[in-house]
């Protein structure tokens, strides 16, 4: 039962004060693509520098460039990468090498992948694999749904999108390892009350 | 007929001091993936500010959350962002939204695009589309080949992957209206030089 912090959208200062403010409800913090993107990887290196006892996800969402970027993030202090599941797959593969040379982990991001990607993606040991309803989806009116195909017994599930109190009844029906959730915590006015609520809620549902 | 230069894979200064020898040649200069994943969006500010008579390209490869993405790249002083054919269509559409609203172009790289996403692409205005093998393709031992779909004529071609003197005859068989070319100038010893000789031969192809 792991709860993933996602930080998107904040100065890293401002996703610092945020996490430590939930810091003993969630086991995992993301470093999100938005703060990948503006800040660059110190922002992975100062969040890992301030939460060094928590599993930290760098969200690169690789596509191209994968020992580089994956290079990057390990470097910085992150312990799983992401990769994009619609990213050729000798991108995909290089990402696991990796990983697997620096003992660390990768997530496959399954947002918008083609049925050739995923039938591949499924044989994949040891990785975790993210359902994600995105942002996009999300907030410019696409009618995205939740994929319910089970995933082997030999991979972890991640689910991501727009993730709060009253979604969680239904996702929890994919049975889900981790929940990522964002603006739930995050955009709450005390988010150590708001990870705690979705923990106990989550609890309850197991 | 516009040669692109990628640069990737390097600091700030030393893709200012490449651009630098290659500026008489190059009509683009593209902030490489790499250099914003690493550094964040000052490496466009700083790359534009330097170049400011120059068409810079972001290659932020969107996949998601593309309003805050673009916004961060065409602040920073980005003429062009890049989205990923793969993402879904509602965030390739909110690029484009964005992209109008601050008079600034899209590049939609089709690197890996399904089906569908191409049909819907095919129809989009005034857009510049990329054709792409990339960096993983080239180094890690995948079987790329060049798309040969005509694209059509409101579109603009660019063409990417490994792009050097040897390849421009079977590229200029797309007839493309952007060379993006990366280490073929930037590892060159003498980039300006580099960027003109293939300058000369695509001129000669023509």
């Amino acid at each position: 039962m792991i709860i993933q912090l996602a930080l998107d959208r904040f100065s890293i200062p401002e996703a610092i004060e945020i996490a430590s403010g939930a810091e003993a409800e969630v086991e995992w913090i993301e470093v999100g693509t938005s703060l990948i993107k503006e800040f660059g990887v110190k922002s992975i290196y100062e969040i890992k520098n301030r939460f060094p006892n928590k599993t930290i996800i760098a969200d690169v969402k690789t596509f191209d460039n994968a020992k580089y970027e994956f290079e990057l993030c390990f470097n910085a202090g992150a312990d799983i990468a992401t990769v994009m599941g619609a990213a050729p797959m000798v991108t995909i593969e290089t990402c696991l090498e990796v990983a697997k040379k620096y003992e660390k982990k990768v997530m496959i991001d399954l947002l918008n992948t083609g049925e050739d990607n995923r039938h591949t993606i499924q044989h994949l040991q040891d990785v975790i694999v993210c359902k994600h309803i995105s942002k996009d989806q999300q907030e410019e009116g696409d009618r995205a749904v939740w994929d319910q195909e089970k995933i082997p017994s030999y991979q972890q599930l991640a689910v991501a999108g727009g993730i709060s109190l009253t979604s969680l009844p239904e996702l929890n029906k994919m049975n889900p390892d981790v929940l990522i959730v964002g603006s739930a915590i995050s955009k709450a006015k005390d988010p150590g009350q708001a990870a705690k609520e979705i923990k106990e809620a989550w609890r309850k549902l197991k």
